[in-house]
Parts: structure tokens; C-alpha cells; sequence
């Protein structure tokens, strides 16, 4: 399976904007079986509760409608960031991935949100982890600082997923994430992390770009810089097959030693 | 606190000999606070099953005894790895800290067995994992693999611990976990990771060195190359306050979501 990740600065609140590049970036993207696109990608991530507000949308919504279309005619599944608002009037942070035939299969929300940002503007995702098949590959989605917590990543590699997706609005100065973390849960996990992440400015923030695709060894298949990029890999399923048989994490595990992690 | 790393390579089956080295980098590192050496240091690491049973020893044994007054004399702490005899004759892949005045505060046995190697030779340990103070800091104890899993830091996070000493003998082609995994620890925890690593060969294997003294902030006070070294580092309670108020991992997980993680 071909992955791309497209890193590009945010538009913020365009959402006909963001429609018409995720159109043009899925074009270029053709080839690949799946593109990932940045968190928040359909309206912007920095933009204050009264925006999301505005601009939230059910998960089958006008833009989810039209996305469903681009993926059906391009023949591409793709993995994007938006403001949900959930059946009860809650917003949350939310990724959708749809198939190559403009199928839904997974809708997650953000479950650990960041600091002032987040909080501001969402609810706490509160479900499982879903885990859902693409192209014979297994996927679970999880959304920027979700990734910083070794738990989630672990929970959703116990579960199955060979790749996890992991749409990001990640700022300066926590490049460390974009550079160490996501090999260090690939790695640990014997799996793929698929980072997409921001480049440029959103007010105040900076962000670090650096998006990337992790495998299993640890290395990168792809990896951008600090400005805007396509960038793609090629999951192969024998590098993780001989990676898992050289690193048996997650069979050496020790789960009855664990019990602390979960107590509050 | 001054924590002192020293790689080298391993002195099989010459527990006469690693103690007097021990002695001498004691000398050396005199300025230091704590003292961490390899995995198995008392007696090599490969040595086999036969002579493992011949050179365990208990807790407080001899060695243990001779250790303490060198810590004593020198006025330094040790932190050593070395197989231990235990009262019901299992053999533990084992660390003992000892702190300046020669006391024994810490003896800890590995409990997440690598590969052939350790499941030829020990018994996996079973027990909580201690968190003991040392200078006003507190510190746990993993050996090598156990610094692999992500839980096994956690756990020691969650019940306090700023340094984690990590004594090991790890190898080639492994040299991510020295180099990537040890940083991602220390940051996702937010405490320093003091990883105390061989160099050379023993017998068909061949260590890889860069033993590092990783801080909360993700970067590394001190690093060693790939052959044998002293390096020290000193901690920093400001930084660790610091990197802790930037990056809330310990605050903001949701351990009420982890279930699965210690479901066997």
C-alpha cells in the first residue's frame, strides 16, 4: 500500500478552500492508495471556539459528502482532520478516514486533548480505539498528542493495527515529537505511524512540519522538512514481518506486571 | 546530583578483575554522586548457563560486600548489574544500588528476559519495581530490554521516579533503542534516563555502545561513542520542573482508558 502525507500550512476557516486543495493534493497524490492530511485540515486548527463552533460539522456533513466524492473519483482513501458536532451538540476533534469508493470506515475523536488550545474548542473523545482494514493493512487513527502518550499508540498496536495514522497540528518548539517520537513508537510497536503535520504559521503559532512515515525498524520511508510537501511510502508487509520476528515486543510483554498504568 | 557512566567492554568470567576496574573508575569518577556500570558487569554478560550458576552470588554477598566499602571509602554511589543467587536458588539477571555510606538501598531483577540469551540463564523477576531516594532525587532501576517497553518507565514514572538508571548490554543491530528510545523514555516520562551500556565484543556479539544520560527536555547531558568512556552528567531539578510544567504527560494521561494494556 502506497501512503501519502500531505504537509501544508493551514487555511484557516476556508473550508471551500481546503475542499478545492484536498481536491487538487488528491490528484497529484494518484499512485498512492491513501493520503493523510494535517489535523483540523478542513477548516484550520487555531481558530477559537466561536469559529469551530460555526464551522463544525456532523461526520456525514456537506464537506464529509464531498470528500467521499473526491476519494470515488480519484480512486484515493483518505485520512482528514475537522471540527465534529457530535448528535448531543458536542464538538470534538475529529479525524474521518474514507475508503477508495467513498465509504466511511472510522470516524475517531481526539481522546488526550493539548492544553489551553483544545480545551477551548473540544470535548474529550471518550470511545475505543478503532481499528479498521484498508488494502488488506490494519489502521487505527489517533490525532496529534494522543501519539505523545505511549499508552494509546500500544493500545492500538495490541488491538491489530499495522499502521496508525496520525493527522498533527504540531508547533515549535515540540520538534522532538516529529523527530523522535514517532520512530520510537513504530518501533516499539513493530508497526507504521503515519505523521502529517503543518508547516508554516496559524497566529501565534509556528509549527514544525517535519511529517513523516515511520516503519517498523525505525527508519523513515518518507520525510519532509519545514515547508510544504507530497511526500510518499510504500508499506511492506515481509520488513514488518522480519522486523516483528527480531523485535517481540509485543509478545514479550509483560501485561500482569502492568496494572498500575490504568489505576487513577 | 553528578551521575557517572562508564562503558567498556565486558571482563568475562573475572569477578577479581571487574572489581578492581570498578574500584578504579570509582577513583576516577570521584566528583560524581552515583556511578552506573553494565548489565552483568560483576561477571560478563554472554558467559553462559554453566558459568552464571558457578559465579551468582547473593545479594549480599561477597562481592556485594566489597562493593560497599569501595562506595564507602570513595564516598560515591554504585549502581552494578550481576547475577544473583536467590534464597530459593533461582538465578536473577540482577541490579543493586548501593549509596555512598555503603548501605544497600535497591536490588532489582530483570524482569522482561531477552531472546535465548536470558531465558538461558535466568529467572525473570517478578516483583514491583522500587523506587528508592538517593541525594534528595528518586530513582528506579530497569535492566536493558526492560527500558524497551514503554510500561516498564511509565510505571516507574507513575510512582515517582525522576532518574531511572538503566544498566545494559545492548548490541548490535540494535543501536536505535541506545540512541532513539532511550531519548523518547526521558521525554514521555519526563525524568532522566542514565543508560549504561558495554562496548567491544563478547564472544559473537558485539555491543554498540553509546551509553547517554537523557534529561526530561528529550536531550542528552551526556553521550558516549563506541568505545570505552566515563562520562558524567549532573542533573537539574529546575529543568525537570521546567520540562514538566511544557510537557504534562504525567497529568494528562487517562488511565481510565488503558485498560487493555494489562489484560492478558
Amino acid at each position: 500500500m502506497r501512503v501519502a502525507l500531505y504537509q501544508c500550512p493551514p487555511l484557516p476557516l476556508d473550508v471551500a478552500g481546503n475542499l478545492q486543495r484536498l481536491h487538487q493534493l488528491a490528484l497529484e497524490a494518484k499512485g498512492a492508495d491513501l493520503m493523510v492530511v494535517p489535523e483540523m485540515f478542513l477548516t484550520g486548527y487555531n481558530i477559537g471556539v466561536d469559529a469551530v463552533s460555526v464551522l463544525a460539522e456532523v461526520y456525514n456533513g456537506e464537506s464529509a459528502q464531498q470528500i467521499a466524492r473526491i476519494a470515488k473519483t480519484i480512486g484515493i482513501a483518505i485520512a482528514y482532520g475537522y471540527p465534529e458536532r457530535a448528535e448531543d451538540g458536542q464538538i470534538y476533534n475529529a479525524v474521518q478516514l474514507i475508503d477508495a469508493h467513498g465509504e466511511r470506515l472510522c470516524n475517531y475523536r481526539k481522546s488526550h486533548l493539548y492544553g489551553d488550545l483544545d480545551h477551548s474548542m473540544f470535548s474529550a473523545g471518550q470511545a475505543e480505539l478503532p481499528v479498521v482494514e484498508l488494502n488488506g493493512w490494519k489502521l487505527g487513527l489517533l490525532i496529534c498528542y494522543d501519539l505523545e502518550f505511549p499508552e494509546n499508540a500500544r493500545r492500538l498496536a495490541l488491538a491489530g493495527a499495522e499502521l496508525i495514522l496520525v493527522p498533527t497540528a504540531n508547533m515549535v518548539p515540540f520538534e522532538f515529537v516529529a523527530d523522535v517520537t514517532v520512530r520510537a513508537r513504530a518501533f516499539e510497536n513493530q508497526c507504521y505511524v503515519a505523521y502529517a503535520n503543518y508547516c508554516g504559521h496559524e497566529g501565534e503559532i509556528q509549527y514544525c512540519g517535519q511529517s513523516s512515515l515511520a516503519g517498523p525498524d525505525g527508519n523513515r520511508l518518507a520525510q519532509a522538512g519545514l515547508d510544504e510537501a507530497l511526500i510518499v511510502g510504500e508499506l511492506d508487509r515481509q520488513l514488518m514481518l522480519d522486523s516483528r520476528a527480531a523485535n517481540r515486543y509485543l509478545l514479550d510483554r509483560r501485561p500482569e506486571l502492568y496494572d498500575t498504568l490504568h489505576k487513577r
